[in-house]
């Protein structure tokens, strides 16, 4: 057991544990894995129950189910949630929770019906996962997995080990004490997220190639990083990485064009040279070189997906910009570069709880990316203020 | 996925859907599974949607997950039964169930306190499983996947095509037709069971190395196969393979000594040299040359876990006894050789639904192994007459 990998694995599940989720003794922990994110699940779990977890919840997802559900099983499967899990989700109350990413099959859907692929997805576990985010009601963060079929999709060979060289690096595990260097790293991107509030904007404004687009924000927009509180006050960090300060759109106003710049992951497929077209704030274009159908049956999911949630933004200064890789999962591509969601607004990303009037509510969150050295991006004041935010991947205000 | 293999297992899991739990269309399946078996249970998931199963749920349990509980969990942790599992067995009701077996890592255990590993156990989950039992609520099966530490164990080198080559064997898929063969011999079966009731024994006799041990007969203990009814009336195959009759016995007779003729593998452990003496159908001395800890634990789980709950007879036409194996997994050693269980007794195993007045209830139902060509067992009618039911691994009585 006391091989060089599963130190590295418990080095890195111990950072998930305390930097990420930050477990509280006597929490229970619910960690949700695809079946070949074992040996993380499993060090994760250790790491738990070292933290004082009072129980260790651990439920594998399996995507080869999912897709004999879509390939094989009959309508009424493909948005159902069996009752006893959304009932796990529910118990999560009060819990902490760990996700991880990484797809081993990126390509696992591509040939089925890209209509049942987008389809396929649990609403009312969303609808739960949606209403947590809301409440505030557990501390939770998403860590990725390597594998061979990941590394394969970036790499185009099955290299594992320079996967997991580029995660350690994204994730700080190459620093001396990982724990420390997450707090510092963090401080910056509140200070940035802080001198972005002094500047009172009213809008933001996207200029590159094949992107025209302008946000609106909200008098109680408030920039912010993934450093997050329960409501109970626990600060947790929502995913690691992150590099992103990211506050909540005015839902009501974007106008434009944008072209993303990263392949995005979803829901079992890669879509390329995604291209959304906003008019009075809700997308009525969706054009994409691939998987423009799987978006397009996700923003039909419910009334509100095709309005705005999220915009973020990503200097040049980010780890995982820095590493120069397209990793084809959002976890790490949004923090590669700026980055805009359509769905639900995250509460953190705005002052008070209410939502409406402009505040996304959605059962849909899906980043995509918008960013790098070519993308301008402007902030407005109320009073018409031009103020340039980011120009060839460089940081403009002060921080 | 045209391989030799994905054929194999397809058979395999149509089987198991067919004849095993005997999928109704439009049923809900619930497969549980360990990870190390997910290639069986993505075939078992195909095959219950091809034949119109409503939705297919798959529970994937890590007995690594298990083990950190165990060796750092709380006390607290070992019994609990997660609310939403709890949930799931509980909607199980009127579905298909397909549980698999096959320990990949069958040592896992062995270095963890004997006692915690007895008491990890999800006592309200084993409830409701029991309860399923009782109510006769689903239809299910058992089925086995093989896995290179299985047959380390079995053949003592990683032979997996060896273990298949026994499973299939044991499960009939040698056969031309599977299903054919499975109806033959379960109604050859049902005839042996129907000729053992026509005697009206009042007790059972077992005489061999170290056993000594008579256990006494309800009037309404029934002997019957593996092939159960729900009780809507659907007929399934309780695991596959199956080779016994068996009945319920007086819970409040059983005197004398007993010695396990096979390792048994009990949450995690190998159980070897078993010898359990009963005085007024209760345990009151558990001896074994390992993991003697593990019994006695579980006969503590509750009241009438020290009582009997099933008599199962199987001769030396068994298929998995004639491979010659110990396969250190209940669900074939048990078919291979006569056998006893602690804990529970099956409903199958007698006239009528109420429990108490002999007929035992535990959370507990424990098969060991007791048979071999140097057990005579024989039966007691009421008026004292001795009828032999089993010779030198020969059936006695006509069929």
């Amino acid at each position: 057991m006391a091989t060089g990998l599963d130190e590295r694995l418990e080095r890195y599940a111990a950072v998930a544990v305390e930097v990420g989720a930050n477990v509280e003794a006597g929490q229970t922990v619910f960690i949700s894995a695809r079946i070949e994110h074992a040996p993380l699940a499993r060090a994760l779990t250790r790491a738990a129950y070292k933290a004082g977890a009072r129980y260790v919840d651990v439920y594998y997802g399996d995507q080869h189910v999912r897709r004999a559900m879509i390939e094989l099983g009959p309508d009424e499967a493909l948005d159902y949630s069996p009752p006893w899990l959304v009932e796990r989700w529910e118990s999560m109350r009060g819990g902490a929770a760990i996700a991880t990413t990484g797809d081993p099959e990126p390509t696992l859907l591509a040939d089925l019906d890209g209509d049942r692929v987008g389809r396929a997805s649990m609403k009312e576990l969303s609808r739960v996962s949606m209403q947590h985010l809301q409440d505030r009601s557990l501390n939770w963060t998403g860590i990725a997995f390597p594998s061979e079929g990941w590394a394969q999709q970036m790499f185009g060979e099955p290299d594992v080990e320079r996967l997991w060289d580029a995660i350690a690096f994204c994730t700080r595990l190459d620093e001396e004490d990982p724990v420390a260097a997450w707090r510092e790293h963090m401080a910056r991107l509140d200070r940035r997220a802080k001198a972005l509030n002094a500047l009172g904007l009213d809008a933001l404004r996207y200029r590159g190639p094949g992107t025209a687009l302008e946000v609106g924000l909200l008098e109680r927009t408030r920039f912010c990083t993934a450093l997050f509180h329960t409501a109970a006050g626990r600060p947790y960090t929502a995913n690691l990485p992150t590099e992103e300060v990211f506050a909540t759109p005015d839902a009501r106003r974007a106008e434009g064009v944008v072209t993303s710049t990263k392949p995005l992951a979803l829901l079992g497929e890669i879509v390329k040279g995604l291209q959304l077209t906003f008019e009075g704030g809700r997308i009525i274009d969706v054009q994409a070189d691939a998987g423009a159908e799987v978006v397009r049956a996700q923003i039909s999911t419910d009334d509100n997906a095709v309005h705005l949630g999220e915009v973020a933004l990503v200097d040049g200064e980010s780890r995982v910009g820095k590493t120069g890789l397209t990793f084809f999962d959002t976890l790490f591509d949004e923090n590669a570069t700026c980055h805009i969601a359509y769905g639900m607004a995250i509460p953190e990303g705005h002052e008070g709880d209410e939502t409406g009037d402009g505040v996304n509510v959605s059962t849909v969150h899906t980043d995509f990316m918008v960013g790098g050295p070519e993308l301008e991006v402007d902030g407005v004041t109320a009073d018409g203020r031009v103020v340039p935010l980011l120009r060839e991947d460089v940081w403009q205000p002060p921080e």
